[in-house]
């Protein structure tokens, strides 16, 4: 039985605050025990300064150590049991099954991250070979690493209280990194925070690292995230949540003395354009492939897929009936918090007072703070005039745009806003129209699916959940994959220093045995280094 | 001969407006023919028209091909002849060898970006594969490759005006990433600034490319910078120049309703430590060295050894005395601007103001906007308390900072800003304090030196031009050398995606030869992709 005590996690003691709060659950409204510390402007600068003193020791250790210490988190996390995902369920309303393989998800991720850390994909050292003799001038000896930013500030979500929550993506990437992480943890899953909070702090103490590596601080404030982002010892963000707290996160960064990178993950509603070859051959597979992925985890998903493209046509009309058969007896969904549920409610009520598109089906009734399925159908002429049908109702909600012509269906594609992934359900006699669409759906998204659905980001080396603005509030990168790790390094490059003094990274035979660039080519056992 | 009209290269078209303006030789004063077209908002308006529509269309062309049309650039630079360092010279002041040496380097570096591309170092392909057995969820195919992020704004440096302008590195390097380029020229050399202009869009041309993958604006106002920057069509800016500025520029991209990165390289002093070993060894030739880095152009590099920080005692005291002698009769040099020279002599007279600065020592007198050489002394304590003393002082001027002991040298160091440079000298009995030094040096510069001199930057693959800020906006990157390509790039996955739409990237059998990672792994020519 491991013990949920409602302290901050601060280094390695526990504190607790004055001002306190109760999680919720949300099936039942119940108040949850125990309370939970509220921190505040002061444990930010607590956690800070510890994990400003980490970071110099913690990006210094070998990325075997770091590989070790993220397996040992792993570790530590299914040790937990059972209890984390009953406590999870109570938080968030998601049922065990889902939870049993966030879980898997979680450790595997923190696994993934390890293999990467061993195979060199932090360190990513280059070396160019010093030229004495060039002339006019010669070339010095230049040997270049990545390494750590410094302390990473991470917001956990509500939507994914493991995988992108305290030993999320963004913690297991910056701690890869070599960075120190203070998490901020999501106030509706509190419970579930401390207890995977404890299981780093333990692999921190375990592994001798400095304290600092690793805080959490849970709370209610906006003061609290606010204060974390400003604090100068923070050098990067990584956020996953709505688009008005990224923003609000961003120009806070933006107008710090010193300005710091922030990965927030914000806003997309994914769209899906069935073209008429596959609309034709399999329009009610395709129904039903739809309303599992709108509905699963009531729609609480960044993938979730909220917007249907199509040419107007009885391919079309089919997949509607379809469609709307399926959301009709949709079960009512848990959602994560009341507050979640009511801005779904807002949303849907929406779009229902509109004349101009209309509600064809919607799903059955459910306890409190449940996710009625919703889906809509507008033209693309009406889309196209009113922005306000691109924003995201987070939940299990979408809607279909009917278009007259390819023509309109390219003109909606390149009205969308940028976007983590989107779809294109396709047969052969598609493709041409499909190869017209693919350029403008680069421009717009992170990931582009053929014939699956969005739902479902695969952890691995290819992935990217990630796009252009307000996918995402940077483009360059992922928040899932091991291609994540870059967010949170920067280069250094060493000239002319000797030998003794040089990073084991770039030293001459490569100690640490990582993948090395000499003179931009892949190093081989051949390269005789001075 | 090439003509120099002052029109505006706004894709394949010469624009002239009403407004113009003419540039100064700083030597005399005199001003130069012919005027040149003064760029505003409107131009901005059409250039990012042209470079949106060719986005999708040049990032499309293969890497053999970009790389073509790259070397194609740095050919028609060098078929320009004497006439562009003649020209260069008049507007600059710079000396003849000089710019006949900076020429040298950006056509080098256009064609080390050209080998990079054809070396697949911007598409950087990933393929993971598919796992349709796999319980409990199939994995789906997913293939990666990065991508041009969308046209790229350069803003031309006053200091290097070939390889830190319209065809210096940030143009390079967006160009191999696929991304279009708008260059905002220097308005301190137009003239240069169009020879160049006219070599790329002939290369343009030549190779058949969309007519917006290049244009070039010059004018005086920031409104036209702003302008720029704030256009919608504009996905990322490169920038080398003063800290308000591209300050400036960071609040306008942060302001956007996109908020866009921008790479700002603004302000760094540059410190080095001269330790204890090397100033007993080798005062007199340290100060010959360092004299030699300080003076170079007129002090106008970015790289410029601002600051000198030692412990005190008879090796630093040689070392003074010595530096003394050089800065005497240091001939004085002909500033890029007459802005540059009255700001020069501003933040010196700044320094001479102070009691608790001493100038030891200053360069002779020249002509109209010309440097004089100084060199100042500060003891640590003071340095520490007065944040002014951090201060660039664009120019010839260097502070030594005096340490009581080694403490207190770990102390100027911890209280630097960020830095693109920090150098040691050093003997092998300055290993420990120089090991002490490092970690806190690696939070604050982008390149760590050992017994050299900041000034001179090696184009290559393991060079780091960048650093935290204020040295720059963003210290993730570089601004010289072939990691630079990352800046402008974005990743995009494919999933499922049928063959025949693949990009060829990706596609099976890796048609473009390109180095690939395969399920994390460097793809073998026995992988055997479907």
């Amino acid at each position: 039985m491991n013990d949920i005590t409602g302290a901050l996690l601060i280094g390695s003691r526990d504190i607790a605050t004055e001002r306190r709060f109760r999680a919720v659950d949300p099936a039942s409204g119940a108040v949850l025990e125990p309370a939970f510390a509220d921190a505040g402007p002061g444990e930010v600068a607590q956690a800070a300064a510890l994990a400003a003193e980490a970071a110099p020791l913690y990006r210094a250790i070998t990325p075997e150590a770091r590989a070790a210490f993220l397996d040992a988190i792993a570790a530590n996390i299914e040790a937990i049991g059972d209890e984390l995902t009953a406590r999870a369920a109570q938080e968030t309303g998601l049922p065990a099954a889902r939870l049993t393989g966030e879980r898997a998800r979680t450790t595997g991720q923190l696994r993934l991250f390890a293999g990467w850390v061993r195979a060199g994909g932090a360190d990513e050292p280059r070396l160019d070979s010093p030229l004495p003799e060039r002339a006019p001038l010669p070339r010095a000896d230049l040997r270049m690493r990545h390494i750590g930013i410094g302390p990473v500030a991470v917001f956990g979500a509500s939507n994914f209280p493991l995988a992108f929550s305290v030993a999320g993506g963004d913690t297991a990437s910056a701690l890869a990194a070599g960075c120190p992480v203070i998490v901020k943890g999501h106030p509706a899953h509190p419970g579930t925070s401390e207890l995977v909070g404890r299981a780093i702090r333990a692999a921190v103490s375990d592994a001798g690292l400095p304290e600092g590596v690793f805080s959490l601080l849970t709370g209610t404030s906006n003061e609290l995230g606010g204060a974390l982002v400003a604090d100068p010892r923070i050098k990067a963000v990584g956020f996953t949540g709505s688009r008005a707290g990224g923003l609000a996160l961003c120009r806070i960064a933006a107008g710090r003395p010193e300005p710091i990178p922030v990965y927030a993950e914000m806003s997309s509603i994914n769209p899906v354009f069935l073209l008429p070859g596959a609309l034709n051959a399999r329009a009610e597979a395709l129904a039903t492939g739809f309303v599992g992925s709108l509905t699963m985890g009531a729609g609480q998903f960044c993938t979730n897929p909220g917007l249907i493209i199509a040419l107007a046509g009885g391919g079309l009309d089919r997949f509607i009936a379809a469609a709307a058969t399926h959301v009709s007896s949709a079960a009512a969904a848990t959602m994560l918090t009341p507050g979640i549920a009511g801005a779904y409610a807002r949303g849907v009520a929406t779009l229902e007072e509109r004349a101009d598109v209309a509600e064809v089906a919607h799903g059955n009734e459910g306890g409190p703070n449940s996710c009625r399925a919703t889906l809509f159908v507008a033209e693309a002429a009406v889309f196209l005039s009113e922005p306000v049908l691109s924003h995201e109702v987070f939940g299990a909600s979408s809607l279909v745009v009917r278009c007259a012509d390819a023509g309109e269906m390219r003109a909606v594609a390149r009205a969308l806003e940028g976007q983590l992934t989107a779809t294109l359900h396709l047969e052969p006699e598609d493709h041409a129209l499909a190869a017209a669409l693919l350029p403008i759906l680069e421009d717009k998204a992170g990931r582009i699916l053929a014939n699956g659905w969005p739902t479902g980001v695969e952890v691995c080396h290819a992935m990217v959940h990630g796009g252009p603005f307000p996918a995402t509030s940077d483009p360059r990168s992922t928040s899932v994959g091991t291609l994540a790790i870059r967010r949170f390094l920067r280069p250094v490059c060493y000239q002319d220093l000797p030998e003794a003094l040089l990073p084991a990274a770039v030293q001459a035979g490569n100690p640490l045995g990582l993948p090395r660039l000499v003179d931009g080519k892949p190093e081989t056992d051949g390269d005789a280094r001075p």
